[in-house]
């Protein structure tokens, strides 16, 4: 019998030949690949919604996502469907049904985002795409007294890309941890949201730290001056991966 | 000073995109970009020499070669200025200079390769160049159970592709080990050569174990038989990896 029901999808995704998650024309979108599939295999009755857009090139190895359909397929078979039909750099990892009211977008609480340098002077062939190479050693101490002040409620205006549509730009991030794991550099991002390119302008920043060019103390009143040009440049969207959204009802 | 000296060059590289290791007409292959780069920037006296071929998308995590060139640059200088000119899927780890009758395929004692399983429903997009993606659940034990048959000294015939140009089809295999982390199996094989399509040819048959295809106690015979139609299918290249040349002198 068919059935009208909002379900949740978890994507994984790798960016490197989408132009980001949102529809664009002339350009392939994850969205717009996502809800190909759906469309084919159920009656898509609403647009694919993610809990936040990804930019061109950013990876996911969790984004949730929910739409409306309408069919007789269980959970389970529309993923199946789903992954018999996309192309292998998207990927459903799991389907359920979820209350009509449910939003992959507005229930979320937390979003944790990975970025990841390789910080040697030789590239890796392997995982090029999915890293930031940096060739001059940074310095990760400074770079850790650097994150601190970014812990907790701040304005950052200072670190966020124009067109960023957001009416309030106060965030709270809970978490920022940097990991050295030989020549790779792992930092971990969790905030209750994230502005645009708001990773990206904040990894490039304590890169900027990390080569010298900005003293950790620097960051407080970089926060204060509400202003994206004060800050360091915008880190490259190969070494960005969605990791995990927790939802409120969660 | 110009001076003509041997080098041996430590390779990593993505397969992928490659027509395998050796020049071909019309496909691009690993040994014709690494000719291109050592040429432009020293006198080439001679070819790039691998410790073996690799097959179109098979990849190498450590690629011994040698070659003759006539240059002012020292070890160092060649390696970083190769890296400026090889594509972003080959790069050259270490560049030293060796006795000139040092050869990367005759001075070889033995080699290791990997081979890579993902066993589970769901592809991985992060991997799928880089693994062969089987859906439904394998017998570990019976594939353990199979591989230490082929430890040891054996006429390798059954496991060798056509067209394999080795007069004599006996090597000696010291290390199959079969390891699983969750829904990975890794298949690392040492021996002291391998034939055309050897590692592919027993890990495609250690798999019909795994199915229940072929029966671990069956091995002994395929072995016997000197028959490429007894053993079971190739297994395809993009999960195979050539890790390590270990050398006499060493």
């Amino acid at each position: 019998m068919r059935e009208k029901r909002r379900i949740r999808m978890t994507l994984e995704y790798l960016g490197t030949n989408y132009a980001g998650w949102q529809w664009q024309n002339n350009v392939v979108t994850v969205q717009q690949v996502v809800e190909e599939a759906l469309q084919k295999i159920t009656s898509l009755q609403s647009r694919v919604t993610a809990s936040g857009r990804t930019d061109a090139g950013v990876h996911a190895l969790n984004q949730p996502a929910h739409a409306d359909v309408e069919t007789a397929m269980g959970d389970d078979e529309i993923m199946r469907a789903m992954n018999a039909l996309l192309p292998d750099d998207v990927s459903v990892k799991e389907v359920t049904t979820v209350a009509d009211d449910w939003s992959a977008r507005f229930s979320a609480k937390d979003k944790t985002y990975r970025y990841i340098i390789l910080n040697r002077e030789r590239h890796s062939v392997f995982d090029h795409g999915s890293v930031w190479h940096i060739k001059n050693r940074l310095n990760i101490d400074a770079m850790r007294q650097a994150a601190g002040t970014f812990i907790g409620e701040h304005d950052f205006t200072s670190f966020r890309s124009a067109g960023c549509a957001a009416k309030n730009p106060v965030r709270s991030i809970t978490k920022l941890d940097i990991e050295q794991d030989d020549d790779t550099i792992l930092l971990t991002f969790t905030s209750n949201g994230f502005l645009k390119q708001m990773v990206r302008n904040i990894v490039g920043t304590l890169v900027e730290v990390g080569r010298g060019k900005i003293a950790p103390g620097d960051i407080a009143k970089i926060l204060d001056k509400h202003d994206r040009t004060e800050a360091g440049v915008c880190a490259p969207p190969q070494g960005l991966c969605l990791m995990n959204v927790v939802y409120k009802d969660e």
